[in-house]
C-alpha cells in the first residue's frame, strides 16, 4: 500500500462532502483501532463513536446525518452509505487485481465437444469435460472440473480446484470459491432387500445470475428435478445445500450452515452461521434463523427464529431466563412456607 | 426428458399391479407438487395423501395396501416398496449416465509401480502415486490423487478431486464424493517443553465394501492401528470422521455431522444432520442421535438422544416443556399467596 | 508392522526406567483394549488403570510416579510424559514417512516469475502461480495451487489439493492439509441500490510458524488488512476462520468450529469441536469453549463459556439442573397447597 492520495481528491472520487481539514495526504485505510497516522477510517455503526475520538488516523468516512465535528487536524466525509464508501476507498489502496489473461492455458484438457466463448481463462490443469458451454468473458481457474453438458454463463469467476459436475447450469456474473463442489449426488437411500439401496440422483443444480458461493461448500444435485439457488444468492464458506433444495432470491446463507434435503426458502431470508435449516420445509421469506438455531418446522415470512428446535425470539427469550424465574420461584416456595408455617403455630 | 412410456408398460417394469386408466403416456416424473399432466407422481408417506388429490400428475405410485381408487382418467400403480419403484421409474426418464472410458488419459500421472487392473479409468490430471492399486472396473477421475501404496477395489467411482493419502485401503463398489480428503493426518498434540508437539498419525483409514461417502468430507488417518468405516456406510457432506474412529455396518452420517477422535459406533446407527459425537465413547447398535444434538456419553444399544448434551428423547421432551411448567408455577404460587393472605386476615 | 524390538532397547530409546520382566520382545504398539500379545501400549489417563490389568500387552509406558508393579512378566517403562514417550514408540513401529524428492515434476506449472528454494518438491499437476517464493526444503503436493505473490516459509508441508490464493504469507515448519483454501474472499455484502454488492476483500491470510492447519478448513483473506493464525496454532478439520479474524499463539481450534469475521482470539485458547465464536468479539486468552458451545459475547482470560449462548460453567451447569428442580418444586407447591387445604378446614 505505497498509494497516497489527497483528502480532496477522495472527497471528490467518492462524492462526499469533507468537513475539517482538507489538505491531508492519506497512506492508507484500517479500521478504527487498527488504522495509523495518515491513514483514513470509518464509523461503520454508532456505537463505536467514542472509537472515532480514540482512533489515531486522520480521516473518517462517517454518516451523512453525523453532526459531530473532526478533532483538530483531521477530516470526516459524510456518506449516504458508508460501507459502500469504505469499499470504494479500500478498492483505491488496493493492489492491482488479478488478472486472467484470455487463454486457455496448455496444461488444460478441454473436450474438442465443449464451446468456449470470447474472451475467456482457462487456466492450467483446469478441466473441461464433453458437451461443457462457458460463457463469454468467463475464468476457470487451476484445478478445476466442469462435468460434461454443464453450461457456465457470462462473466462468472470460478476460483482453483472447484468441481462442478455433468448437467448443471450456472448463471451470468457467478462467483465460485475454491474447494466447493456443485452437482454432487444427492444423499439418498431406501432399506432394500440386501441392505441399503442407492436412490439415483439423476436431476441437477440451476444457479442464477449473481450469485456468490464460498469455499469448500457443497450444492447437491436433485433427486429428480432440480436444486435451485435463485438471483443474487450469496452463500458463505462450508454450507451444505442438499438435494431438491431452493433458496430464494438474494437469501443469505452464513457460514457452516446447512440446509437439508428438498426445504424451500423464501427471498431475502438469512440463515446464521452455523444454523441448520430441516428438510422438507417451506421458510417465509424474509425469515431470520439465529446463528447455532435449527429450523425444524415451516414458517411463516419475516419470522425470527431462535435455538433448537428453532422458536419464535420471544418464546427463546422466555426459555433463556428460566434459571433466573425459577431461582426466584424457589425463593418465594421458601416464604410461602414460612407463612404457611408462622400461620399454622 | 423427451422419453415416453405406456403406463401399462411402466407397470410391467416396475412389476406393479394397474389401477384406473391403463392407457396413459408418461412423459415424465415429478413429486406431488411439481409434477405436471402426463407426468408419474408417488405417494412416499400417507401424510401427503391429500397431495394426491390435489396434484395434476396423471399416475402415480401408491402402496399396496392403500385402498382408495384413483380419480377420473388417472392412474395408480400399487408398489410393495414406492421409494424403490419410483427411483426405477426415475431411471426410465433420466439421461444416460456418464460414461468412463476404460483408458489412462494422457494428462494423468501414474507411478511405474502402481498396479491398475483391467477396466479402468483414469481421468485427466489424477495422480497415481508409487505402490497404488486399482481394481477392476473402478473409476478415478479428473483431478484425484491417490497416495502412496493405497489400495482401491474393485467397481469403485472416486469423484474428481478428491485425495486418499498414502496407506488407505478402499473396498469394492465404493463411490467417494469430491472434494473429500481420506486419509489426513488425525489432530493430535501434547504439550512439550518448547510448545505443542505433534504426535505422528502413522496408522491408516479402512474403508470396507459398498460405503458411499460425500463432498468434503474428512475421515483422518489413525494415530496407530486403523480407523475403520464399516460395509455399507452412507456418509453425507462436510462430515468429520476422526482418527480411531470406527462406524459399524450399514451406519449413516447425516451432513455436517461429526465424529470425534476413537469413538465407536456400532451398526445400524443414524447420526443426524449437524450432530456430534464425543470422542472415546462407544455407541450401541441402532442408536439415533437427534439432529444438531451432542453425544457426550456412550449409549446402550437403540437408544435415542436429543439434545445438546444429548439425552433420551423423554428426558429432552421434560426439558422442553420447561417454560410451560414455570409458568403454569408462577400462577400457583401467586394463588397460594393470595389463599395465604386471605387466611391470614 | 513387521519391526521387533527388545524391551531393554526400548527403555534406552525412550529414556525411561524399566520395571518388571527386561526380557520381553516387542513386536507392535496399540491401545489398552486393541493390544496384542507382545505389543506394548500405555496408560495416558489413570481413570483407564483397570484397563491395564485386563490388557494382554506385554509392556505399558505408565506415569513416573505410578506405584503399581506389572503382573507376572510383563513389564512396565515409567515416563515423564507419557503422551510423547508412547509417540516416540509409534513411530519406532511405524512404516517409513513418505518421502518427497527435491524435484519439480514435469507435470507441474511454476510461473517463471517464481522464486523457488532449495531442495524444494513441487508435485504432479502443482500451479505455482507469478511472484510466488518458496522457502528452501519446503514440500507443495499434487494438485496444490499458490497464488500470485503469495510466500511460502522453509521446511513446510503443503498437502494434495489445496489452495492458497494470491498474496498470502506462510511461516515457516507449518502444515496444511488436503482441501483446504486459504485466502478466498471474506463473506462480505452491503445492501445496494440495485441489490447486494460485494465488497471487496483485497486484504490477505498471514499464517507465522509453525501453524498446522485440517483438511477442508477455509481461512479468508481480510477485508483490508490480515487475517493472522499466530504461532503455534492447531486446525483441525472443516474449521472455518472468517475475515480479519486474530487467532493468538498456541489456540486451538476443533474439528468444525468456527471463528466469524473479525473475532480476536487470544493465546492458549481451545475452542471445542463444533463451536462457533462470534464475530467483532474478544476472547481472552487461554480460554475454553465447550464443544457444540457458541460464544456470543467477549470474555476475560481463562473463561470457561458453555451453550448456546455460551455462559460461565457455573451458570450453565444451573441452567442443565433445571428439570430437576422443577420437578423438586412441582411437588413443593402441591404440598403447601395441601397445608393450605388443611389449614382453612
Amino acid at each position: 500500500m505505497s498509494k497516497k492520495f489527497s483528502i480532496s481528491d477522495i472527497a471528490k472520487e467518492l462524492n462526499c462532502e469533507l468537513k475539517g481539514n482538507n489538505n491531508i495526504e492519506i497512506s492508507g485505510v484500517g479500521s478504527l483501532d487498527e488504522a495509523k497516522e495518515g491513514f483514513i477510517s470509518f464509523l461503520g455503526n454508532k456505537k463505536y463513536e467514542h472509537l472515532v475520538e480514540e482512533s489515531i488516523a486522520s480521516a473518517f468516512i462517517v454518516p451523512a446525518d453525523y453532526t459531530k465535528e473532526p478533532a483538530e487536524g483531521k477530516a470526516f466525509l459524510l456518506s449516504d452509505n458508508v460501507d459502500l464508501s469504505f469499499s470504494m476507498m479500500i478498492m483505491m489502496f488496493a493492489p492491482p487485481a488479478i488478472e486472467y489473461p484470455s487463454e486457455i492455458h496448455s496444461s488444460a484438457v478441454v473436450a474438442e465437444t465443449a464451446t468456449i466463448g470470447k474472451n475467456v481463462h482457462i487456466g492450467p490443469c483446469a478441466i473441461i469435460d464433453e458437451g461443457v458451454k462457458i460463457g463469454n468473458n468467463s475464468v476457470i481457474t487451476a484445478g478445476t472440473y466442469i462435468g460434461v453438458n454443464t453450461v457456465i454463463g457470462e462473466d462468472c469467476l470460478i476460483y482453483q480446484n472447484v468441481t462442478i459436475r455433468e448437467r448443471c447450469v450456472v448463471g451470468n456474473r457467478c462467483i465460485i470459491h475454491s474447494g466447493t463442489v456443485i452437482g454432487a449426488d444427492g444423499y439418498g437411500f431406501v432399506p432394500g432387500p440386501q441392505g441399503i439401496i442407492k436412490i439415483p440422483q439423476v436431476g441437477n443444480v440451476e444457479i442464477h445470475d449473481d450469485v456468490e458461493i464460498g469455499s469448500n461448500v457443497c450444492v447437491d444435485r436433485a433427486r429428480f428435478g432440480k436444486t435451485i439457488i435463485k438471483t443474487g444468492v450469496k452463500i458463505d464458506n462450508l454450507v451444505q445445500v442438499a438435494h431438491n433444495v431452493e433458496i430464494g432470491e438474494f437469501s443469505l446463507l452464513i457460514g457452516q450452515s446447512g440446509v437439508a434435503g428438498s426445504a424451500k426458502i423464501g427471498r431475502g431470508c438469512i440463515i446464521a452461521g452455523r444454523a441448520g435449516v430441516n428438510g422438507h420445509i417451506k421458510v417465509g421469506d424474509g425469515t431470520k434463523v439465529a446463528g447455532t438455531s435449527n429450523l425444524v418446522k415451516g414458517c411463516p415470512p419475516n419470522s425470527i427464529m431462535v435455538g433448537t428446535p428453532a422458536e419464535p425470539q420471544r418464546e427463546f427469550m422466555t426459555r433463556l431466563t428460566l434459571p433466573k424465574k425459577v431461582k426466584k420461584m424457589q425463593q418465594q416456595i421458601k416464604d410461602l412456607q414460612k407463612q404457611l408455617n408462622d400461620l399454622s403455630n
